[in-house]
C-alpha cells in the first residue's frame, strides 16, 4: 500500500469503470469517499452505496440532485433554445455542472484536497467535470485516471478491466455489455462508442431506452397545453385526460412520459468535441425535445423581433460554452443573466401535439403577446397606412440603386 | 379610358386579384403585359393565359422558372441550412426574386417603364417583389394597387372585388374560396389570414395540401440516400425500391413526393414580418424539410468545426435577408460567396428513413470526412496522448481560476 | 389664416430655418409651443425665446437638459465603447433621443397632438427624433416640414429662405452663413453638407470651433487621472494643477475643455446613413474621445477575456442602433441592460495623457482587475506550469492535423 | 554527449536565449540547424550566422521573408482592419506564421523531425509557432525547452543563463540588457516583462525605438496620398517632396520611416492571452498604424454598408483568430477568402496627414466609391424623394408602437 495522500472524492457510478478506479485509488493510498449523484439516471442506489462499501469506500454520499437539475440547469438552456450544433439538446453537457458543482461541495465539507471521476481521454466530460471543478474551488486537485498513464497503460482493453476486477472481488456485471456505451439522466441518454463509431452504421433497433419505436408507438396523439412563464413552463395539461403536472421536477417528468411513449426525441448525429475530433452520437432527449419546440414557439409570439434576434445570438454562444464545460465561467454567467432578462415577457400557453416521433404546435396565447390581430389582418386596415409601406420599400432600395449604379459603370468601362 | 400610361408588366396568378388588377390597370390607361411565371404551383396555365387575354393582355408570359428557382434559389438556401427565426424554410421568400427577375427581363424586352404585382401592402411579397425590381433595373416603376388609395379604397371587401369582377367580366371562381388565402411554389405552400389570423386557432385539417395527415401516413418508412456534391443533392436512392434521380429539378420534385406521402414539412408558426408585425403562417415544406436534414449531417460530418460555426453566423443573417427580400442585394451576393465558398468539402451520403412525419438520420459516409474513426475510438488510441489533455483543461481553467480569486477577493471585503 | 390645427410643439434652434417653420405651422393653423433644448450648445438662449416669442409661439420652453444627456446617454455609451462603424463616437445621434424625449413631455403636459422638428429629409436626425417620439407616445403627430412638398417646394435654395424671413420679419443673420452646416451639443460638433460635400476637399482651418489646431496646442502635455466606477468616470485629476472634477457634468465639461485645448477628437470621415445613401462628416468630440480611450483601457484591465468578447458583440449592435434612432426600442433597453451589467466589474484608475491631438495611456491600476503580476511575470513560475501549455497546443492542434490529413488526401487523389 | 536524436531545425535569433538553447540541444544530442528568418528586425545577421556555427551549428539558414511577410501577411490584416481587443494591430501574432512556414520548409529539406524554438512557456508565441508548424506538418515534433523542465529548471533566472553562456563560450551581451524584453520586426516592436509588469508604471521616455517622443517630432506634418486597389497599398506619394513608393516591401518601409519620424503607432494596453492571462504590453506600429486609418477610410468609401457591417464581423473573428496563432487554419483561410472577396472593390487614394503622434485623414476619392454627390447634397434633390422617408420612417417606429403598447398594457394592469 502506498504512503497516504490524503482524501479523495471520486464522482462514483456504480458501474465497472468507477468501481476499478475506487479500488486503484485505494491502491494508490487515498482515502476515497464515494459520491454518487441522482440526476435521474435508472439505477439501484442503495446496491451501489452497499458495493461502494464493499470496494473500500470510507464513506458514501448519495445525493439526489435531480430538481436543482431541471430547475438551474434545464431550465436555463430551455430559455435559451439551447442546441449545439442546431441538434443537440446538451442532455450531458447539462448535467455535468450539476453534478461537479456537488462533488466540490462534499471535498470542500470533507477537508477532501482531490477529486476524481471515470470520465476518458478524449471525451468532453472530463473537461466539463474539471473546468466546474475548478471554477468553483481553484485549489481543488483532479484525479483523471483515464489520463494517467500509470492507469491506462493498464487496461489497454476491457478484457484487462475485468481481470482487475475479478482480481478484487469487484462484482463484474452479469449481462453482456451492450457493444456502446451509454450515459443516462433526467434529461436525455447518450449512446456511443463501440459498433457505433463507424457513422454509417445504423443505430440497432434495441438500442433506444428513452421513447418508444415510432412504429409502435400510439396511433391517436398526446394533446397538451404547456403554460410558460419567465421563459420557464410552469404547467401542463394533457387535454386527453386532463391530466396536469406544476412543479417543475414533476412537470419534466410527466414530458418525458408523454414524449417517449410516442418516439419523441431521437438524433444520431455527428458533432465536434470541445477536444478538436469530431464523434458521433446518438441521443433521446423526450421531454427537452417538447420544451424546445412550445418554447420557440411562445418566445416568438411575445418577443420583439429585434430582441430576439440579438438573443439568438447570445444563445448560440452559450450552447457552444455550455457544451465546451464554461457553465461555471464569467461569460455564461453572463449570458444568464441576459437571457434571463430576455425572457421577462416570455409567457403563455401553447398547445401541441406529440405524435409518432414528431411535435406538432397547434396554437399559443398569452396576455403579453406583440402579435396584434388587427393589426397584420387582410380584410381591416386597423393602424396600418399601406402608402406608408412605399417609402419604407423605396429608401431601402436605395442602396440596392446605388450598387446597381456602380457595378452598371463598372461593367460599362471594362467593356470599352 | 384615362390617358395612355405606356406598357405595365403584371406579375399575374390568374386568380381573382391579379385578374382584377389586370382590367383596372387598363382601366388607368395602361398596356397590360401579363406574366405568369411557372414555379411549380398547380395551375391551369392555358387556361390563365386565355383569361389573361380575354381580360384585355396585351401580350402573355408564361415563363417557367422552376428548373432555376431550384438550382440558383433552393439550392444556395439548401447550402445555408436557411431558417428563418429557427423554423422557417423560406419557401416563399425564395421565390419572390427568381419570378421577380424574370419580370424585370420582360419589361425590359417589352420596354416597359412600369411592373406591377398584386401583393398587399402590410406583407413581406410586395418588398421582395420591389427590392428585386430595383435592385435589378433601378429605373423601373412599381405600380402596387394593394398600397394606392385610388385602388384599395374601392375595395373594402372580398365583395366588392367580386362586385368589379362580375362587373368587367373576370370570371369568378365557382368553388367558395377557403377562409384563408394561400401560396404556393415548387418548394412550399404558406396559408396564411382569415381564420388563421387568430394565433390560438388550430389549423382545420383539411387545409393541407402538399402532405399527408401522418395519422394515414403509410405504416413503413421509405430509406433514401441522398448524395452531396459541395454541399447541393446530386442523386437520391430509394433504397427500397431501388428508385434514383439526379437532376436537380426531378431530385427535387420527388423527394416532395416522398417528404409528402409521410407528412413531412409542416409546421405552424408566428413570425416576425420585415415591415414590424407579427404574423401567422402554417407551411408545408416536404422536399425542403427531408434536404435541410440531410444536408445538416453531410456538412457536419466534412466542415472544419470552426469554419462551421463562422458559416453558422453567415447564414443566420443570409436567411434574414432572403426573408425581408435582400436576395438580389451586395450583402446577399457577398454571402453566397462566403457560404458557397465553405461547401467545398461537403460531400458524401447520408442515409435517412421518412416516416409519420418526421425525418430520421440513419448514417452517413463521404471520401472528405474530417470523422476520424480511429482518432475517436474507445478501445484504441491511435494519435492521441490523453495527457495533453491535462494541459488542455489547465490552461482552459486559468482564466475561471483568476475569475474565482477576484470575486473571493471581492465578496471577502465585501464581508468585512 | 387656416383653420385650427391644434397645438404643436416645436424643436426650435433658434436658427434660421426653425425660425421659418415656427412661422410656417402658424400659417398653416398651428398653435405653436417652442421648446429649445439646452444640450450644452454655445447659444444665447434668452434671445432666443424673445425671438420665438416675437415670430408668434403661444409659449417657448427652455430646458437645460445636458445633465440627463451626459448621465443617462452619454455614459452608456462611454460603458458600451459606442463606435459607428469603427470611427463616430455617435455625438448627434445620442442627443436626439435626450432632446426628443422631453420634445414627447411637453407635448403630453400641453397636450399637443402633434411635434414638429426642422430636421431634412435626407438625413438621419429625421428617424432619430421621429422614431423617439413614437416610441414614447405612439399616438404623437410628427410634422416634418422638410418632408411636406407644401413646404419644401417653396424653398428649394437658401435664397427663398432668406426672402421668406424678410417677408415675415424672421430677423436674418447679420454674419455670412459658412459654406457648411453644423450642429453641435455638449459631446461634439459636427461639420457637413456644402463644400464638404465632396469628399476629397479637405476641411479648412477656420472650421473647427471645439479644439484647438494641434499645430498651436500647448506643448507640453496634462496628464490626467481618470476614475471609474461601474464603467462609468467618477472623478477626474489633472496631475499638474491638481485640479478635480467629480459630477457627471463638470467633469464632462472639464473633459471638454482639456481635449479641445490640445486639440484632441478630430475626424473626417464618410459614413453610412440609415436612410442609405454615404455621407460626408467632420466631428470634434474632445471628451468623448479621452473617455473612448480611458474606458477602454480600464475595461479591458478588469473584465474577463470572453465576457469582453460577447459584450463588444453587443457594443457593436448597440452603436449601430443609436446610430439609426432606435435608442428608445425594446433592443436597445434589452442591450443597455446587458452591457450595464457587464460593467459591474469595471472600476479603477487610468492614468493618460492628452497632447497634441492625441491620447496617450500612461498606465492603470483597479482594486478588480483581473491581472495577475506574478502569474504573467518571466521572472517568477507562480502558479503556472509551463508543461500544460504543451498540453493545450497538442489539443488545439489536433483539427489542424485532421484538416491537414484530409488535404493531404485529396490533394493526393487529384494528382493521381 | 547523449545519443543521438536526430536533427532539429531552430529558429534562432542570434541572442542569449536561442544561443544557449543551441548548444543545450547538441548536449541533448541533436544535429542543430540554426535558422534565423529576416523579417525586417535590425540585426547582424553574418554576425548571428558565425556565431550560431561557433557554437555548434550544422548549418545556418539566413532567410529574408520581409517581402512575403508584407503581401501574405500584413496585407491581409490591412485589408481586415485587423485589430485585437480594439487595440492591438497584431504585428507579432502576424510574424510567427511567416517565420513557422519557413521553418517547416527548411526542416522537410533537411530531413529534420524536430524543429526547436525559445518562446516562454506563458506566453502566445509558443502556441503561434507550434500551431502554425503542426498545421503545415502534423508529423513535425516540437522541442519547447523553456516548457521542458529540465531545461528551464536549470534556468530559474538570468543568472544562471549567464554562468551557463559562459561555461560554453556563448557570447555574452556586453550592454546592460534592458529591464524589459523586447521582440521587433518590420511591422513592429514589444516591450513586455520586466519594470513593465506593473501595469500601472509607465513606459521610461527611452523605451521606445521604432518611433521619435512626438513631443520632439517635426513641427509640420506630412502629408501623404496612399492609393489601394482591392484594399491593399499600392502606392504612396508624399505630397510634400513628391517621393513615390510602389512595391509593397518599399512602400510599407517608406510608411515606417514617415510615421516613425512624426511618433505615430505607440500604444500601451492590458491584452489578454490565449493561455489565459492578462498582460501588458507596450508596441510601437508605425506603418501599420497609418495603413489602418487609410484603409477603413478608404473601405467606409467605396463599400456597401451592409457588407461593411458582415465584413468587420469577420474581421473581429480573423483578428482574434491570428492573435491565438490560428494562422494556418481551415477556419482562418476560410475567412482570408471572404475578406479578400469583400475587397474587391476597395480602390481609390486617401489623403492623410502625418504629425505628431497622430493620423488626420484629409480627403478621398476613386473611381468605384458608392458616394453620390448629387443624392446626399442638402441642396440639390437628386433622386430622392422626402416623402419617402416618412414611410420609412413609420415602418419602422410599428414595432416600436406595439412594443409601448404592450408595455403600457403590463403596466396598467400591474397599477389596477
Amino acid at each position: 500500500m502506498a504512503q497516504s495522500k490524503g482524501t479523495v472524492v471520486l464522482a462514483y457510478s456504480g458501474g465497472l469503470d468507477t468501481s476499478c478506479i475506487l479500488v486503484w485509488l485505494k491502491e494508490q493510498g487515498y482515502d476515497v469517499v464515494a459520491y454518487l449523484a441522482n440526476i435521474g439516471q435508472k439505477e439501484d442506489f442503495e446496491a451501489a452505496r452497499k458495493k461502494a462499501l464493499a470496494l473500500g469506500a470510507k464513506k458514501v454520499y448519495i445525493e439526489d440532485v435531480s430538481r436543482e437539475f431541471v430547475e438551474q440547469f434545464i431550465w436555463p438552456a430551455v430559455q435559451a433554445n439551447a442546441l449545439y450544433e442546431d441538434r443537440y439538446l446538451l442532455g450531458t453537457a447539462l448535467a455535468r455542472p450539476c453534478i461537479a458543482r456537488r462533488l466540490v461541495e462534499i471535498a470542500q465539507r470533507e477537508g477532501a484536497q482531490h477529486v476524481a471521476h471515470g470520465a476518458t481521454g478524449k471525451g468532453n466530460d472530463q473537461v466539463r467535470f474539471e473546468l466546474s471543478c475548478y471554477a468553483l474551488c481553484p485549489k481543488i486537485k483532479v484525479v483523471a485516471p483515464w489520463r494517467l498513464p500509470e492507469f491506462y497503460q493498464c487496461f489497454p482493453g476491457r478484457r484487462e478491466l475485468m481481470d482487475y476486477a475479478k482480481k478484487h472481488g469487484i462484482p463484474v456485471p452479469v449481462t453482456p455489455k451492450t457493444p456502446w456505451s451509454m450515459d443516462e439522466n433526467l434529461m436525455h441518454i447518450s449512446y456511443e462508442a463501440g459498433i457505433l463509431e463507424n457513422p454509417k452504421n445504423q443505430a440497432p433497433p434495441g438500442l433506444y431506452t428513452k421513447t418508444c419505436d415510432p412504429a409502435n408507438s400510439p396511433d391517436t396523439p398526446d394533446v397538451l397545453e404547456i403554460q410558460f412563464e419567465r421563459g420557464v413552463p410552469v404547467k401542463v395539461t394533457n387535454t386527453g385526460d386532463g391530466a396536469t403536472r406544476s412543479s417543475a421536477l414533476e412537470l419534466f417528468v410527466y414530458l418525458n412520459d408523454i414524449a417517449g411513449k410516442h418516439g419523441v426525441g431521437r438524433i444520431d448525429i455527428v458533432e465536434n468535441r470541445f477536444v478538436g475530433m469530431k464523434s458521433r452520437g446518438i441521443y433521446e432527449t423526450p421531454a427537452g425535445t417538447i420544451l424546445y419546440h412550445a418554447h420557440l414557439d411562445i418566445e416568438a409570439f411575445t418577443m420583439d423581433r429585434e430582441v430576439r434576434k440579438i438573443k439568438q445570438g447570445l444563445s448560440l454562444k452559450f450552447s457552444e460554452l455550455v457544451y465546451n464545460g464554461f457553465w461555471h465561467s464569467p461569460e455564461c454567467e453572463f449570458l444568464r443573466e441576459c437571457i434571463g432578462h430576455s425572457q421577462e415577457p416570455v409567457e403563455g400557453t401553447v398547445r401541441l401535439s406529440v405524435f409518432k416521433g414528431h411535435v406538432y404546435i397547434l396554437g399559443r396565447e398569452s396576455p403579453r403577446s406583440l402579435y396584434n390581430e388587427e393589426l397584420v389582418s387582410m380584410n381591416v386596415q386597423g393602424d396600418y397606412e399601406p402608402a406608408d409601406a412605399t417609402g419604407f420599400i423605396n429608401i431601402n432600395s436605395l442602396r440596392l440603386k446605388e450598387y446597381h449604379r456602380l457595378q452598371s459603370k463598372v461593367t460599362v468601362k471594362q467593356d470599352e
